[in-house]
């Protein structure tokens, strides 16, 4: 308590503040609100003490503290006054015990009480264990001033005008307002006759002005992905979804995959400002949807996230990705940026902003950013691998004391593509198999139904979407499946003697396929064939060579920690993409789906404006291996075509199975034809 | 000079740089730039000390110089080098005895001379004697820097590697690009082989980069007027104009005045877009035209600053004008602008930004704060008057200690609108007019020829335009000598009883006319009628009433200066002006006009950085006198109605005559009919 002076002493009172623990003398009819500001106390305020937003609420405690020596009464605060009267009035009754803090007065020795909800900072907890809590500390801020109305005698503009009210009433001197802002200014003024809402970012820049008192305060988290763009309305108060909508990605007409964009920028002069059009109009439909869905305006939207590969990144801001078309893949610009929103074609709150996360690499974009940015690994202990599978896969690995990350082309075989029946995940699509290791016989399930195939009215609860194929998730299953049921070797070949055994497995030329279902009137004919098990082996051995390379890089001889990210991380059973060599050996326990992670680091930027510098600077020190030009990576791939894996151990998954995998030779080694070649960079 | 160590004095040489003054000592092997720059001595340099932009070109001299205690030599710098010869080889041979002073290095004690085109701040000295002179400091500097390319093994993005480079290379940290700049930094950085040259504004921003080396540096002085907008292409450099353009405001077909311009707002939703694209289009247009004309891409045009008055002003950044067409005149920003020329629809280089001056209230604009700047009354003792006039006249008095303005709403009568036979300033309009007292016979000059009416080949020399009316420096010379011939009563009434003595006064109605010449093959009949000269009255009275009225606030009896800014401030003779009371007696050599000086302040804040701040804080503090709040007003406005006036004395000007005038009574005064009321504020 710092030394207060004899004058002081007479009238004033001790005021201690809960949970901060901060403490002060303050004089007799000071507001608890004036008080916590003093003392740099958390307590919200938007109405900045006019007793209109409310949410400075505090709970005045009862009884002597022995441990502070504060003597804490009831009446040791002024009684309700008429400002809460009509605020109760208007807004609804106070919780019991609460009052306004910009209201009562000190007028004794306080132990004051802030709950959470009057706390500008706020935590949001995620459902998942593993997840860290998000404080909401976003770069936006309400504020509700009164202006002075113009004056013949006075010409100062009514931007000054409302410059000199927000620098009296709150303190932020030098506000500055894009014209875009300035232009709705004088009419914003007027319909609020002269009082209004300020959204003021960074304390330095006015986003938008509401007529009259607001205290509603939303931003919105992008995913921009190849194929899909997924949108979530945040509110920035409480950090809660109040809105998600997706939509595919209309890039998608200039072609299906990245490479293939890029190429049609290459050919097509334009092409790159076709396609950044095409995906900026997507983004301002999805804001519409999901402002709609909310009830709100868009003008209502103070603040964008965006998160992407390095490709949709720099179509979206606009820039040509053609050097990212080929080696050595370089970036126009890989730092977070800021841009105002009307610069990328949104039309939202006039001045907001649109905050891109960092890009790690040329083929490591600010998806896998926010991935880390979720999952926080720069934060824990532990050794954990992060991977999201797209048609590449980007892998991180480390910890808080050091981060490696790189991108392994694993083509999209995992995407249901290049699989003689594969599809994508769709309704109809098989997502889970099981072989019976006796009879050799399939039992699936598919997208749609939560029933297998041999329950009873499966037929019926199909009969919609029918059994169409397999996408990736069924894929991995299937091949995994026919290893634990002999019909596959550890090197990735159909036993063709089994025909002997089941009619299930078939010659197709010279090499046999795995017949899970023939064609009916519910659907095509559904096959494994050995062709798809290579495209499963190459896509399987590109992300686990990828994998070792980091751990050699790192030193880690095993992992504590095993997350898989994105849409196809979250449709795999683990231990299943383990038993087929997915990813390396680790208690199963600890590997897990962390979902649309990507789109959770957006959102973690949107809510928390720290964020933004630690994925900076979590970024800025991530080191980056290239692993076409690591010759250890051919190595790593070709023992990594064996199902699990040619040498490397897998003791927590043979003890979670019960059983001890045989170990196959090689078949990706040169001379096996030209599948064993190393796949284009990118999908 | 600073202690200096013995170990370092045993090689160190004492080097004296010339006109600056500043010396210290250099270990032997520094380059002349690196003392310089260590000294802060003003040694421009775009290449950084690589010979290739010559800008530091300095002159080592010889012989001894006691008062510095200095003797220097042609061999105490290094020998002319091979980068020299390849200097002058590809870009002409040095001026003798000069040197690069990035390759001369210090062997010996020096005296340095830095001869002016070598420093970066040049003073550009304008031709008028009163006119202050201009230092050339823009805000956008050029510099060369060598980019590291990039590499597989370092992911860094092209625009993280051209930061580096700019830091290690400049000493400029941070420097932070749009996205519309980053947009072309790929192509640029290859396009040079990764030797490029930057432009960077206020050491910040990157405003466009240029493969290879350039070492020009372009900015547009724009002045938008309500009639015609003018564009100065300048060199950034030098200080000097390159090219200039005109064109009509295509803004004049949704109506002639501001008034109307306002009004078309007011009626037509969507109004102020339409005349919002069309000023922003005619600028680009003039920027094409300029830059077409100095044989440059508008790409390359860096900076741009506006003015304007407060409607042309809120127009240009797409402000809705509605408040400043009716009490209380509220602007809805005052301040300087800074905006990015993007955003005001301007294909300027990719991050050019635009600066508006600021504006002093909502009827006296950016244009009146350029008159200020370029006249520069606040750095002056004398008291000095600025009056440009227009539709409405903005009117500023005072000197350094204290400045006042005032806008008076002079009515378009100056333009010779409301004239009987009034035209604009235009080829066959009478531009000078004299009157013989003894015959009462006219002779005058017309827009297009420097012959008078009678001398020989007028008719000849003026077939082409004829002679088509009477512009405004033409009235205001007419209704003068008119006075001085007696044709008109200090009272501004036509004298019939002279009908006696000359056939050109004529009866119209009850009042009488002065016919200057009858209509015939080259011209239709032009006369001065008693309606005109009342409208002269009005327009006169109100001027001289607003400059009454500043004069009172002042407390300033008499005028040191008077300076008559705008096409029509050149185009009158300031004699009959005063003659006509339109300004205050003052000493006829101490009267001028100053051209388009809001255009030059625009010039001056485009190549001075600091002058922004200057004008913005010499704006704050101007007191702004509303006209219309002031009772006095009336009062001075019916005693101008006279001509020269009714009470106000004239020494100067009636010792430069030789005559003392007469005085009248105000005809004026209510009960005159509807002729005196005050007028609609805005022409």
């Amino acid at each position: 308590m710092p030394a207060i002076g004899v004058a002081a002493l007479a009238k004033d009172h001790l005021v201690f503040f809960s949970p901060s623990g901060k403490r002060e003398r303050f004089p007799e009819g000071t507001t608890v609100l004036e008080a916590a500001r003093r003392l740099g106390v958390d307590l919200d305020s938007v109405c900045g003490g006019r007793g209109i937003c409310g949410r400075c609420q505090i709970v005045p405690t009862e009884g002597a503290n022995p441990k502070l020596g504060i003597k804490s009464a009831a009446d040791h605060v002024s009684p309700w006054n008429a400002v809460e009267a009509r605020y109760a009035d208007k807004r609804g009754a106070l919780e019991a015990g609460r009052r306004l803090g910009c209201q009562a007065k000190v007028c004794g020795d306080l132990v004051i009480d802030v709950p959470a909800d009057s706390q500008v900072h706020r935590q949001v907890v995620r459902k998942r264990a593993e997840a860290y809590p998000v404080k909401v500390d976003p770069l936006v801020h309400l504020h509700y001033v009164e202006v002075r109305e113009p004056d013949m005698h006075d010409p100062s503009s009514d931007f000054r005008r409302l410059q000199e009210a927000l620098a009296a009433q709150w303190g932020l001197a030098d506000i500055h307002a894009d014209t875009a802002v300035l232009k709705g200014l004088q009419k914003a003024l007027r319909a609020g006759d002269w009082k209004v809402t300020a959204a003021i970012r960074k304390g330095r820049d006015l986003v938008a002005l509401f007529p009259g008192f607001r205290d509603t305060l939303r931003g919105l988290a992008v995913d921009i992905g190849s194929t899909t763009i997924a949108a979530h309305l945040c509110d920035l108060v409480t950090g809660d979804v109040l809105a998600s909508s997706g939509l595919m990605n209309p890039q998608i007409r200039f072609g299906e995959d990245l490479m293939s964009r890029v190429s049609y920028v290459m050919m097509n002069p334009g092409g790159d400002a076709e396609m950044t059009a095409a995906v900026r109009g997507a983004l301002q439909e999805l804001a519409a949807a999901v402002a709609a869905e909310a009830g709100i305006g868009t003008d209502e939207i103070l603040e964008v996230t965006v998160v992407g590969n390095p490709i949709m990144h720099h179509l979206f801001l606009g820039l040509d990705p053609t050097e990212l078309g080929g080696a050595p893949f370089a970036l126009t610009v890989d730092g977070g940026l800021e841009v105002p929103a009307r610069e990328v074609g949104l039309s939202l709150a006039p001045g907001a902003f649109v905050y891109t996360l960092p890009c790690i690499a040329g083929h490591v974009g600010a998806d896998t950013a926010g991935v880390v940015l979720s999952e926080g690994p720069h934060l824990k202990d532990e050794v954990t691998l992060l991977v999201d599978v797209g048609t590449n896969a980007e892998i991180v690995l480390g910890n808080r004391h050091r981060l490696l990350a790189c991108s392994s082309p694993t083509g999209p075989a995992f995407e249901g593509a290049q699989i003689a029946s594969g599809q994508r995940a769709a309704p109809g699509a098989i997502e889970r198999l099981r072989i019976d290791p006796e009879t050799l016989e399939p039992r699936f399930r598919v997208i749609g139904s939560e029933l297998w195939s041999d329950d009873a009215g499966f037929p019926e609860a199909t009969a919609k979407t029918g059994v169409t194929g397999i996408c990736g998730s069924g894929i991995i299953e299937a091949v995994a499946e026919m290893l634990l049921a002999g019909l596959v070797t550890p090197d990735g070949i159909v036993d063709g003697t089994l025909a002997a055994r089941t009619p299930r497995i078939v010659a197709e030329g010279r090499t046999f396929a795995y017949v899970i279902r023939e064609a009916d009137a519910s659907g095509p004919r559904i096959a494994v064939t050995q062709g798809d098990i290579r495209a499963i082996q190459l896509a399987k051995a590109a992300l686990y060579a990828g994998i070792r390379l980091l751990m050699d890089h790192y030193g880690a001889p095993s992992l504590d920690r095993i997350t898989l990210a994105g849409a196809f991380g979250s449709h795999i059973d683990v231990k299943y993409a383990m038993i087929l060599g997915l990813i390396p050996d680790c208690d199963l326990a600890a590997v897990g789906s962390a979902g649309n992670a990507a789109g959770t680091g957006a959102r973690i930027a949107l809510l928390n404006k720290a964020s933004r510098a630690e994925i900076e600077e979590v970024v800025r020190r991530i080191e980056k291996i290239e692993t076409a030009l690591e010759p250890a990576f051919q190595a790593h791939f070709v023992g990594a075509m064996a199902i699990p894996h040619k040498s490397d151990p897998f003791p927590h998954l043979e003890a979670a199975l019960g059983r001890v995998f045989a170990r196959g030779t090689a078949p990706g080694e040169p001379g096996e034809g030209g599948r064993g070649e190393r796949r284009r960079r990118r999908g």
